[in-house]
């Protein structure tokens, strides 16, 4: 995620970081040669007769044009939004675990329930983008139960289980009546919905037809828009058409990077700092030392 | 679902598995067709001073039109990720009853209620297709309480009333508390809604009179269109009406498409995959051999 | 509510059940012949000097109509869906009172309690739809009990507090704990939740105001149109005006069906349906008979 | 709220009360007004070669005001019906509350349990629309406890205060137990919900800059177009002006209208009946004679 | 927040305070200079041949215009609201845990608990401002503990498992039974949420791509616009040009500042007044004095 103050205006114009352009240059310049292109044939009356130039059937696609880009950019933001969201439940279930556990369990039991949401946090973080997380997981963490997690298909699932089970022990062992145990379980449910959401995110791209027709549309557009502009913009038809191309490629690229908020793009959300905001909640709770926020490198926070 | 990378520019172009242009291309070409007639006959002078070509009122359909798909097209988008959450929502749901019933449970009526559990997932799957899902129910569930279930009018429900059963038994047998009791059966209850939810879905079409409205709207304006554009456009005019009608038939018909996300076109829901990745939770929990996920074949995920 | 399998493009032009047109056709007839009106006068040069035409005057009233159009269609849809919602959460509410009185009651007062249940729906359906459901209450409720409750402002209202009554004494006859009764109140709050929603939607218009502006703007809109057509469009201004008319004065009537979606019009919803679907999911849970399902007559299931 | 059978066309066409035309004539007709000074100055050549018309620039600020103007009236028509939902949430929380309280508590404590809940009611209804309800607080509501009530910087709250007292005192007397207090505190809350929910759509205006740019892009908008209109349409321009005004400025107006839905304009909820409908229930669950349902006075619902 | 009655047509046109005007009117005059440029340069015919000046294109440009800034203004937007309803969701979980801890608590420990609470509220207001509200926390807080809260790295969070360590002491001393704590905690719980949404809107900008793509579009497109308009619209287009660049720059200004609705600008939301609120409702719960409601200063609610 790129975090920074607002640049000013002609910041803005030049910001590279974070910025779709990168990413849809090369096709941006391919539609403005081929622009050039048509622009010289056309001045050299090779196409009169031909092609005869207006630009009104260009408001006709247009219109199902933005209807397909508008359904899908929401969609998408929608998307990251909610992924965020999710996250951000996850650190007020982890928060009011670390209360309610305060509450009705003993500190020894507390402690080990919170590293296992913990862990919970950092492989699920792991499984959704595809890395080793090893690394990360709390210290307090058996080597042995790491190890066992890691061996299981869904790891952080497991990491849940595990925390169920510690207060299966302790409402079995008596130190804990069924009404907490339920209080308890209940934060457990609200991590495992996070993880489904996320999941659910992760897997599920948005209807294939829905990218292709966007995106062919989205070229098509552009690809003959030479031939509508070229009557009445002259030489100006390449800028246009480049400039075109530029919102249009941009929307199609930027509703790609949001579908995904996953991953490591600049435009993804924040897990690592997420993880470490909740290994900073648990610490203050427990009364340990807490670890420092993530700060964004070059305006990204990871 | 299809899953696949998604391919570069030229692979988007030509993709055909997944896209709508194999439904709607007899539409396309008909359309293309009678404009070429359209052209045929206005070069030829014929329609002179009966029709004066104007694309202006076109912009006017173009309104109701526009109006018309994009609700269409985000109800039924909203249908489709309504289904997609809902089915998510049981994949949690099975985890945190299988965590749940860790706590409360003993493991032989634990096992008993996970299987109850899955058939149920696997039988409403076989509801919403219309398709057979003996073979695939979970091997421990008796045969004979098979044959019960499926003799039902709604079988999937019936495995959530004998999993309602097993825990009344318990409860019966003093193995349980009453609040425990309340705290599995919530579980159930949440399962009983995405079961409701994709009924809903799957039984409710859109209002006829949308789907009605909106389908003739576009077919009048694309046998209208040649009309309006022959004057400005000359023999142009198939082409932009070919690809004027693969627009507004092609996000018609992806609305068909994701208004029923339980079917086995290429758009629907990998009900299948789900089902897997309830039983593999399960396995997991209970410490079973876990099956393998389903993988796409010729990236479909059924 | 329409249920069909889609037709062909060819039946779908000529399907008139269900459609708004025959609900809009003398407007949209009326909007030709005064189109055709203004053509024969502007063709005789009566108008010249007066009227000057153009266009483009109305795609500015066509921004302020698509405004009102769309949020009103939006709205309706809504309430539509949200309805649709409402009734399949009371299926599964019903479901889960069934399972979960399963748990809790003994035999005797669990078929009472699911027997007032079955009744809060079909009164609820009766008050909804201004009908008389005297002889589609359960053959089960006592004839004493059903005129008591028609005696009621609110027949469906003292149904569920009928049903709390019998939980009230099967927790003073020490049958029941306080945490079953709460569980199963739970449900009966679901309940009285979905009856407060329909009536909510059932007994709240859109703002007035809404409705007349909407509809206000849409036939200035038509009948201006003509005007605007006439110098472009020639003789083909009726035929233009009849189908903007169409479209917008359908969209019209669309959301006027959509906006009140309990009644008998062929876009309501199937609330005899859904009733039928509680009685069988009552019955098969309690081991009864359990009747067919409801079959849609002539496409509408009722 | 106005309530009426839809009339007919015409009746539409001439409908006044609950219509937004009183509140922007003035400015329709200032707006033609200026649009026949422009005419007129335009005919006599005066404007020539320092007006050139053209429409093109009004279709540019027409995006700009199109974004404006239907944000903010899906953002206030979102409000109005946010607040029916509540005062809905309202009616059924109070059903429910009555209908458990039949289950915990014994006829006196639960009567006077849900007086306090009537004239929450009524209290939240004065308090948001600034008037004095003292005359129409339940008559079993003692005068001293009024008095104390109407003294309070939030009276309404006072009485949910007041309720939870009373349950408190039935839980230390040892009438009932912790779980029926937590179910009959569980239908405060949520009163107390529908009340925070009520003060925060009363107290927050959309953002003022949102106001303030949506109107002066429509006024600068009217006031500009008969400049770019008298070219084309002549002495149709004050027609064009008056009939765009119409629209622009009506949807201005009732955008504002349903901003505050509390109020007693025509549009605004009608929250008398609403607290009458609470008294019906009330009356019922008690087995009281239940008053009359309020009617609506000209079409219009108080 | 700006709270100020309705000022007439005359009065919204020239109001400044809360207006974006202020911020974007270089940019404006900036745009309108170059326009001016723009049009001396076109009048002496230094451009003829070069530009031949068309509006079209510009109808292209602003589908994807119109689409990036109507998506960011409904996100943002949605920020803003959805930040005043956590806010608003605070103020009545404060005044149920107000009164549901009057049901199970003693006064003191029940007092203790309240300025917990209404410390909460005071330290994520100067979290989210990045101010420093020591002077403002509530004067029974003792001094101790204060200091020590504001040493954590999250001062507020910490409030709240103090919160939960008071609910823990009272539960081990046997003077509240586990079914009342947990009834307590889901108040904490619920303030939790309140606090995780805060901090995810705060902290999580719009995906910065969509900032820079929209930014971008909106200058480009109103820098190329007197090159399209000159040939129209004459001496009018500085004219055009800077009411066009007042609602775009505007529309671009306000999506910024519902972006972070937490900070001090005039849009923004009135968290100092939504804590006096809290205090209000604790204090006349508690039976204190109450202060007074905060007051608009020159319109604005801090």
């Amino acid at each position: 995620m790129i975090v920074r103050k607002r640049p000013g205006a002609l910041g803005l114009m030049l910001a590279w970081k974070g910025s779709v352009v990168p990413h849809v240059l090369p096709h941006i310049l391919l539609a403005g040669l081929f622009a050039c292109a048509v622009t010289w044939v056309a001045r050299h009356h090779y196409l009169d007769g031909i092609v005869e130039y207006t630009l009104l059937p260009f408001t006709l696609l247009g219109i199902a044009l933005s209807i397909l880009l508008s359904v899908r950019n929401t969609a998408t933001y929608d998307r990251w939004w909610e992924a965020r969201k999710q996250w951000g439940q996850m650190v007020y279930e982890v928060r009011s675990l670390a209360r309610a556990s305060g509450i009705y369990l003993q500190p020894e039991p507390r402690r080990q329930l919170m590293v296992c949401v913990l862990a919970h946090a950092h492989l699920l973080r792991g499984q959704l983008r595809g890395e080793d997380v090893r690394a990360d997981l709390p210290a307090a963490l058996s080597s042995e139960l790491a190890d066992k997690a890691l061996a299981k298909r869904n790891p952080a699932e497991f990491m849940l289980q595990q925390a169920g089970q510690l207060i299966a022990d302790e409402l079995q062992a008596g130190r804990l009546d069924t009404i907490a145990a339920a209080a308890l379980d209940k934060h457990l449910h609200a991590l495992s919905g996070v993880q489904a959401a996320s999941e659910r995110i992760a897997h599920t791209p948005l209807p294939f037809a829905y990218t292709l027709l966007a995106h062919r549309t989205a070229y098509i557009y552009c690809y003959l828009l030479p031939f509508g502009l070229v009557g009445a913009a002259g030489w100006f038809t390449p800028v246009f058409t480049a400039i075109v191309a530029y919102t249009f490629f941009g929307l199609d690229r930027l509703s790609e990077q949001l579908e995904f908020p996953f991953g490591r793009d600049s435009n993804d959300l924040p897990l690592d700092a997420i993880c470490r905001i909740n290994e900073i909640s648990v610490a203050e709770a427990l009364g340990d030392q807490a670890p420092e926020l993530l700060q964004p490198v070059e305006f990204q926070l990871q």
